[in-house]
């Protein structure tokens, strides 16, 4: 199976590399910009078969390692 | 409306981060783990309120500024 986690920042969080893409793109002349946030997307085969532990692993690597809990969220899709 | 831009490495490409990340949660005792990808996800508010030209503008951006076409694919969501 394969997990897909995203892991973005918490609302309220600043963001500088999503604010260093807007000023980017507004330079570049996109017009009608608003915020940009930035974040992660991890895919990770797993050769665990039942989807329901495969989600759970998932979660897990999120808590230890993938994601900062205090000021990331992350979610887990498996596929 | 935002625009949900996903970045991923094209299949090929090697993924040293996704490498890192893999042998990190080997270390770790995660059992069953097989390749780890790592992308970008960039949320993009826009003030566009036609789905069309909002997907238009996300894709422009993505060619000029936030993807590398050579090694990279992006795929985008308007929302």
């Amino acid at each position: 199976m394969k997990a897909r986690i995203e892991i973005t920042l918490k609302t309220g969080v600043l963001d500088p590399q999503g604010e260093a893409i807007r000023r980017a793109l507004d330079g570049l002349g996109f017009e009608g910009v608003g915020g940009v946030r930035q974040g992660k997307l991890i895919e990770v085969e797993l050769s665990e078969t039942d989807p329901a532990a495969a989600r759970q692993a998932a979660e897990q690597m999120c808590e230890k390692l993938l994601a900062n809990t205090v000021i990331e969220r992350y979610s887990v899709e498996i596929v």
